[in-house]
């Protein structure tokens, strides 16, 4: 695993990224701009004015990546240092999707009061609070409390960038299917931080909430489940109007759409009552819940987190034009709305090649950024949410 | 002060600094390298192996320049936002003399167990934590503080920065004088956190703490004084074995070397007794505490910390090369040895074309950084504070 040669170690040897400057630095007088004694009228000028951190300082376009290393990708709680390979790399793909600058902040707590305590500490520094691989239920309560400490956007990528993308995909595929959003039955696996979000984000965006189950590790939660935490009793309140319980088979049976968000597996059994002509997503990485192979069997769109098989649902498709967005509109959050204009937009940039095996762009699709911060930036100002 | 062309502003328009990208990412290869699944594995062999941070981040060649906006160059208390044009300036002098990556940190919180509790929280994303422009005494403690709770350099700029240029400005005065360091009565003007870093490290490095004579706002520190806080209590055992007391003219008399490190002005009645053909360091920014001109009077070889004058001592000198040597080294701390390593390397640079007016080197001069890095590093394996 570590043999110096292997592709993946050789790479992140030093890391992935660097701060550069973008000012000259060779003679006196480039010091005397840059630094000491020029600097200082430019902090007098925030000082009097701090709305001017925008104009003069790396705030319009840089974010923290924070995380507590708590759940990160499928590894579950490795903590601060083992999750810093992945904000490295969540801050190389912001740079090259969505121009934006971003430094991986890797926190040595994993207590809600301590980061959000030390989220908003830091916030000065940037222009967005990126917050990744927290685990549920702590990432709810720390993005609420974030959102409403901060005066610069804060988004749970974890939570929206997978809805986000779900969405974008789900529509995709109704019309791949001949469907119509709000006729589909949609079962949701997994009840977890992306579960949730999803969940929300679907409904909102024209799913209809009666027809949704999501199930977490002890089958279909409805609202005559004695064990709910919060989070879950709102779910069962949004969704499962026919009261079905009982495990995920039961849940599938009639279904026309499978979202899996559990980093679990869903056995082949469940899926034999699907209707058929349905769409399964199955997003759990490096694992989907159900391999592409059987899923075929049971539904006629398949989607995976992964690179090596058609309609790939990956949360790169969001993020970079999310805050991309958020910081050209100067928004101060991140509204429904914006989330919203950003699924719309990645569906958009899918619609002109539109197939079962292409409900969503490549991640690599170079137009869906720009699409997605435009749509972002103009949700953001009609919301008047900006500075 | 805000016209568009002017060359300050102008220059800091959208900051100074940008994150850039080590790493390519064009093909589904390189993504699945650089981040999922590739990642993954790196992630799983620091988990394993906390050490392997060091080779697989950006930690062994990236600091966090923290502030908390308390004392700003001389504009004082101007908040964390007001502050981050320096800080960022500070970063790209990080990079340009030293190749160290840097992060400015700029705190909402003025409050040492905040600061402390934020700087421990955000610690692992970072091989060194810079501490910069944050007032006394409560520097003391919080570098103190965080010295103790972290295994990564700690180093307040303002006070030891400035304190190892001053060591090796004066080494290099006394040369110039023909004097002998240990031989020197010396009045520091300042007893901040310069003034009080650069007290102990003159002694360190062979000044006769009993000849030194420290003085705040209201005259000579010595230890019959009432009114003395626990750091200048420290201070008067150490210094003024002659219980010198009353206003700065009264230390100056008989003196040879005058130190300002108050951020105020010394008057030059006060400059008449000192013994001629000594030194006058007037290193309030952008104002000396004594104009060259005037200095030159009582002084044989005059300092201030301005670029339009011979002799500027800048931390530039110091900061750079001190991190990139503790970042070489593996370094867990930053000791007293590797600080006077830093300061004879710095005087030795200087040392080939030493003269009355050049005392220390160029703030420009490349060879500056390598040679502090050298010296520190070897310091830091002699002290045995290395990983």
């Amino acid at each position: 695993m570590l043999d110096s040669r292997d592709a993946v170690f050789e790479l992140h040897r030093g890391g992935k990224l660097a701060v550069v400057s973008t000012v000259p630095l060779a003679t006196r007088e480039d010091l005397s701009l840059a630094y000491t004694p020029g600097v200082a009228r430019v902090c007098e000028a925030i000082a009097a004015d701090p709305a001017l951190v925008y104009e003069y300082t790396w705030v319009s376009h840089t974010v923290a990546v924070v995380t507590d290393g708590s759940a990160v990708l499928g590894l579950g709680n490795i903590g601060p240092r083992a999750a810093l390979p992945v904000m490295e790399g969540k801050a190389v793909l912001f740079k090259q999707f969505g121009g934006v600058d971003a430094v991986p902040v890797c926190l040595a707590t994993q207590d809600p009061d301590a980061i959000v305590a030390a989220v908003t500490a830091l916030a000065p520094s940037f222009g967005g609070i990126n917050l990744e691989d927290i685990s549920a239920p702590r990432c709810f309560e720390i993005e609420r409390r974030l959102d409403e400490a901060l005066d610069i956007p804060v988004f749970h990528d974890d939570q929206h960038g997978t809805a986000i993308v779900v969405l974008a995909a789900l529509r995709n595929a109704a019309i791949a299917l001949g469907r119509k959003l709000g006729d589909l039955r949609v079962v949701i696996s997994g009840a977890g931080a992306a579960g949730v979000a999803v969940t929300r984000m679907l409904v909102a965006g024209g799913v209809h909430g009666a027809e949704v189950v999501v199930c977490d590790s002890r089958g279909a939660i409805h609202s005559g489940r004695p064990d709910l935490t919060q989070v879950k009793r709102e779910l069962a309140a949004l969704t499962n109007a026919r009261g079905v319980a009982g495990g995920i088979d039961r849940a599938l049976d009639g279904a026309d759409v499978l979202i899996g968000v559990s980093g679990g597996t869903v056995e082949e059994e469940a899926l034999a009552g699907m209707n058929p002509g349905g769409a399964i997503l199955a997003l759990a990485n490096p694992t989907p819940e159900v391999h592409p192979s059987v899923a075929h069997r049971y539904a006629s769109v398949v989607a995976t987190g992964r690179s090596d098989f058609p309609n790939q649902i990956n949360n790169v498709l969001a993020f970079p034009g999310v805050f991309r967005g958020a910081l050209d509109a100067g928004a101060t959050r991140i509204t429904e709305a914006m989330k919203l204009a950003a699924a719309e937009a990645i569906a958009a940039v899918a619609a002109h090649e539109l197939g079962l095996d292409a409900i969503v762009p490549s991640a690599l699709d170079a137009r869906v950024a720009p699409a997605v911060a435009a749509a972002v930036a103009a949700a953001a100002r009609r919301d008047g949410v900006t500075r």
